[in-house]
């Protein structure tokens, strides 16, 4: 059983807040100053161009890849990271295409988070053989899985409402009709129970740092499944996916295995953060993780509704169909969100109207939710906003 | 005039060590540790998601763009940081490219890094559309600029033997011949006195682990010429190139500028290390670490030559046709290097028999070489390897 009071001591948690915004930066690891200044003076600073092969940089992208793989239900050896996520679903999507080469139709949702469907775009037009980008809206995605499709491009959980996707009925309905998955994990790693292996996903992305907790600009990853990880071509055919990159051969030759996904230099100060994050999350299992989250957003969406009669739900009732965060609608929730942020509680607003909190279980428990469900009584029902104060400008997602 | 005993005080190098290999990975700047502890605890730790703003995180990949920018004679706002250089290669080319849509040919030569040419085969497949990588020897390629080449990309000096081309010369006969330049700086952004806007240079793209001290893994950047910035389309059209990346629409636009070369988040923490080198790099001028950088390739030649009969010199014999490395041959060139190391002095071994040493005014001096020299004759006239110890494994370029 994980034991969630020991994870949340692993963190730095500003004094007074309650941070229910890890679904776009987590927190930092209270291990990761120390962790980055070892890399910094003992690897970089003492082993230079060694550390290369000392202090086992070369190995990280797969080494992390392989930790992470765990948190997702991917097979050992078929993750690796580098890069960001919209380069990495860039490398998926083209290799994905590629691997159907008579059909046209790109499947993807409007709940997908818009960076992907520009890739696609991107994708398209230089490959300017009419492929399609077709966007519908998320319940409509089952019944758009055709013959027709080459690939279906999915972001499990939408990043407003927390709506998630079934990943099994979703795959499986794809592969009936002979459609390549490529699934973006970018609301789910770290967030649910995802199982890539079993699902018979084809492809996978993500961003480490939200649930993560790797840090601003963390790298991303990729999965690819064993049954295309060996015939895949990589678009972007870098040398450190060569078989032999310390060969310098003029010609390109595929590495076997996800390390044929790497294209240049591993971040290896990036990476030694993610480490940091990762030694939390090796505390954990997933199932655990879960089941608190759904424990966690089941009480927030009760608190609230019980204490905020204004504030509309806009995510998923039902704990088994949302991701690990909460949306309400709210006319003036911008405004109101800055009233809550002013209060110490952080959560994020999306366009027009969405108030959003995010629950992580490695660090967020009842008596924070049950806090912040108050406040937020307090924010609406004394009206503690002012909605002139506050022009709507928008942070990361 | 830069003060080059300073610049070195900036620097952590190992007690009794000669680090000749900055032209592979340079060394930790001293202030690097604290200040990305400021960046990881009073940013990371206390802003969390707000250090996008607060902290002006969503700005460094154009602010730190515009500081290598003056390193390399470009125009302000024409430089942004991201991904890794192989990304960038494959940026620039595809946009390049697609600029020049009526030819068929991408002209480089042997002497580029390989994983430029492996982008290139990647793309040209992708692309599907006949394009062949005519790939020459490097004296060869003014004559080979004709009519029917779209794109010329070239590495300016040559990883191995340090030749550094005419990037004036060159791009003016592309120019001529209406061929877009994609120049790779690997080997001379920090090295040479690049002029890229008054070579009218079209694309151009770099790394920062090098000569410019980023740290191991550090982020590439890629600049646009203003005669294409606004009208390049990215292949990788990622959100943080969207002209509002934050209005999440459904529809890619390209961001005016060179904003629309960033693709997804910026590598916060790789960037801190990086701009705590180029706080060093601030003290200086290229004009002045070209010239002294001449002194000391000139210097280590006439040093070895009169001292080590056995070795051949492999890199031009004119400095100005030469960037900041020197390459001797030598048959057992791979395990007298590793004699060298043993004796603290760090060059780097490229196949089949190639010595290389790079010369870094910002760390290194004339008392350096000359000791690099002596141990290098000492090596050489006792023999002092062991053909059978080592075998041939190589570290990365």
């Amino acid at each position: 059983m994980t034991d969630f009071a020991a994870t949340k001591a692993m963190f730095h948690l500003p004094e007074g807040m309650i941070y229910l915004d890890g679904n776009s930066l987590g927190p930092l690891p209270l291990s990761a100053p120390a962790d980055m200044e070892r890399v910094l003076r003992d690897e970089w600073g003492e082993m230079l161009i060694t550390g290369w092969n000392k202090a086992d940089w070369m190995q990280k992208s797969t080494s992390i890849g392989d930790r992470i793989a765990r948190l997702i239900g991917a097979e050992t050896g078929h993750v690796i990271m580098g890069d960001t996520l919209s380069v990495k679903v860039y490398q998926a999507l083209a290799s994905a295409v590629e691997l159907n080469p008579d059909r046209r139709v790109i499947l993807s949702d409007s709940g997908n988070f818009p960076s992907d469907l520009y890739m696609a775009e991107g994708l398209i037009q230089s490959l300017d053989k009419g492929h399609e980008l077709r966007v519908v809206a998320p319940e409509e995605v089952a019944d758009n899985i055709t013959d027709e499709v080459a690939v279906m491009m999915l972001t499990e959980v939408d990043y407003r409402s927390g709506r998630l996707h079934d990943m099994k009925a979703l795959t499986q309905k794809a592969h009936d009709h002979g459609v390549i998955t490529v699934w973006d994990l970018a609301h789910t790693a770290g967030a649910t129970d995802v199982q890539l292996a079993a699902c018979k996903a084809d492809f996978a992305v993500g961003c480490t740092y939200k649930y993560l907790n790797g840090g601003p600009g963390a790298p991303a990853f990729i999965y690819v499944s064993p049954k295309y990880v060996d015939i895949a071509r990589p678009a972007m055919s870098g040398w450190l996916g060569h078989d032999a990159p310390f060969a310098f051969e003029q010609n390109y030759r595929p590495h076997t295995g996800i390390e044929r996904m790497r294209v240049g230099t591993p971040p290896v100060l990036a990476l030694a953060a993610l480490s940091s994050a990762l030694d939390v999350w090796d505390m954990t299992n997933m199932a655990d993780i879960r089941a608190k989250s759904k424990v966690l957003t089941d009480l927030f969406i009760a608190e609230v509704e019980a204490r905020c009669p204004e504030l509309t739900l806009a995510s998923p009732r039902d704990a088994n169909t949302r991701g690990s965060q909460v949306a309400f609608a709210f006319e003036d929730g911008y405004a109101a969100m800055q009233a809550m942020i002013a209060r110490g509680v952080i959560g994020d607003f999306r366009a027009p109207n969405i108030m959003r909190f995010g629950f992580t279980p490695l660090y967020i428990d009842e008596a924070d939710v049950i806090r912040a469900a108050k406040i937020l009584e307090d924010v609406m029902s004394n009206r503690l906003w002012d909605r002139d104060e506050y022009k709507i400008k928008s942070t990361v997602t």
